[in-house]
């Protein structure tokens, strides 16, 4: 029943990377609380790096600083 | 004054298919608490099929299967 | 599958009117797209009235003034 | 260390009014909690005008109706 | 930089559990996509049983059932 | 029309403080994009510290360590 959403920024993650999230995030809740795993939904979003800030910058301009 | 997301896999929902969903999720607001639509915001994201996992598994993997 | 967030002010609802909310919010999704009930979520959060604002003003603050 | 998500309608917002977003949301935790502008996160998602309903209403409608 | 949000009943869970759930999002996406650690942000929101439902009914029901 | 939900840790912010956040947050989309403030909606979330995870590590125990 628990509910995982991720948010990375649209930077390529493959379908197989996406799914090895899924996995692991699923499984993680079956680990630690004994949670089932039918009924874990993941839900991962892919931010444009225009609409994601740390530091008070968007990460778009971050990454032309090279950081 | 609430706030609704509804989250769905990106399959197919028409703009009057999502017209209902906002509509009626507004109207359940009004008739159980009495709130008042004018200020009731509904909020869609349709997900990818491989950013959405149940069962440890992406729905795109599991749509292949025919699940 | 889906999954539905409902956000409301804490200000005294019951467990029956959050009974009738993730009945009507399931329902809804079953009518209009056809989801399954079963792997449908839904979770409402209530939040007090100092931590949400509409007009530039927290609710509590609107409340005393009889808004 | 906080994190703030702005919602937006998928209106035309430019790079540089996200990034007046990002900087500005930044700096009021900053300056109202003193919070660390290094580890705060801002993400903005731009939402169609066909998922956003206000008033039971998607804002495609609106928009259509001159609202 | 990722953000991670951990929904879950509030059944008891213990702080060392929530500490693993933290520790091993945070991992997982380190391991996945080589984020960076000390910028991951893990978030777990514990929902009372009243709030939360599936298959169209609220867990506290479930539970007295037996379900 | 905007919805902005800020996410701190629940370590004292007074309701004059959060007053701060909501007037803030809503006259930013008002001058950044010029977005109506009686429509728009700021929710806040407090966060227990050993709920909210950085580094890989709870805030609840990071504060243990004078972090």
């Amino acid at each position: 029943m628990p509910y995982v959403n991720i948010k990375i920024t649209r930077e390529g993650a493959t379908a197989e990377q996406k799914a090895r999230l899924i996995q692991g995030a699923t499984q993680l809740l079956v680990d630690v609380l004994g949670k089932n795993p039918a009924t874990t939904t993941v839900v991962i979003d892919e931010v444009d790096t225009d609409n994601w800030g740390i530091g008070g910058e968007a990460v778009s301009q971050r990454r032309k600083k090279g950081l």
